[in-house]
């Protein structure tokens, strides 16, 4: 019989509503630990079920697919990272990004994902998926660029894609391959270089 | 006895010297081709010989372990491409560097070796094969950079690691990912917004 008190439960288990939110939670959590063992080629509903302590059917009946349940499992763990809120400047706003991509929790689950799902990047299903997962997280960062047009802090027409990607791309590929430790100040130089030449109207899309 | 004067001899193949240098040119690129197939953990020796056409005595003789061979034919493939060559200008250098990576061959080829070995870069071995790789790699992107300080084109101090990376992996990284086929200006644009932001002073070490 249980008998702590429901206000003595920790927080995030109980604002997310009962039983069916937690074995959503679970479901997906992992889902994501069995792709990053597995990767997309060999993942199954049954390493899923064994990982989260339920049932195949309790999946089954949420998310028909392999492609239904790895969807949803990515684009939590996408919406999971602090991408990039509205802090007021271009600068603060892609620093915070930087920042979660320099939490060694987050870089370690988020190289060995990568690693885990890159084989199989020439399966055409995970690459519509990737994409979806991309645009879902390009989606902030291209609202930032454009308050930054707004403010005048970049010249109007500047490409969202020479601004956004180039720094998180070379920290995740020095992560994932090179396992480089990311010294923050070159994460603040990169941003520095990145932010200066389009300052200078060299993103400027002619 | 040699009888053909050395001015005379033409080739890149005839100067690598006969039946020995071709064994080793196919037993690389064999290499190259079969971790692509099967990345580094499922590599064989057996696999790279049936491809190859050569005994496995052959190769064994030449490179006693798995890691050799697969350093030789890194290193080889690495050189192969044009990375970095002195053409007056950062730019210049640069922008032959970025066309190696926009040329669908390569690119497909690199892409696919990328996605077949990333799964196993949790082994250090691999780390650092992908390590030495990367800095003969970089070498010459280095010398790049200096060169460019030297002519005043860049700061004094200016981190080549900001400089030289970010574009490149950007690219590949959206080649091998997502599929990106890479718009030539908007290579151009990224790199146009690196340097500007790196002549501004912005990726000077402090």
């Amino acid at each position: 019989m249980r008998t702590t008190p429901r206000s003595l439960q920790p927080t995030s288990r109980r604002r997310t509503g009962g039983r069916s939110a937690r074995v959503v939670h679970d479901v997906l959590e992992a889902t994501v630990d069995a792709l990053a063992a597995t990767g997309y080629s060999g993942f199954s509903f049954e390493d899923v079920a064994a990982r989260a302590g339920v049932s195949r059917t309790t999946i089954y009946r949420r998310w028909p697919t392999k492609q239904d349940l790895v969807r949803a499992a990515l684009l939590r763990f996408a919406e999971a990272c602090p991408i990039i809120g509205d802090t007021g400047s271009l600068r603060g706003d892609l620093q915070q990004n930087l920042r979660t991509l320099h939490d060694p929790e987050h870089a370690a689950r988020q190289a060995g994902l990568l690693r885990a799902l890159m084989a199989d990047f020439d399966d055409p299903e995970l690459v519509a998926l990737a994409r979806l997962v991309r645009e879902r997280m390009r989606q902030p960062a291209v609202a930032a660029v454009e308050r930054a047009i707004a403010r005048g802090e970049l010249p109007p027409g500047t490409d969202p894609d020479v601004v956004i990607e180039p720094a998180a791309f070379t920290v995740v590929m020095r992560q994932a391959i090179f396992g480089d430790r990311i010294d923050p100040e070159y994460g603040e130089r990169l941003l520095d270089v990145i932010l200066a030449g389009a300052r200078a109207g060299a993103g400027v899309k002619r």
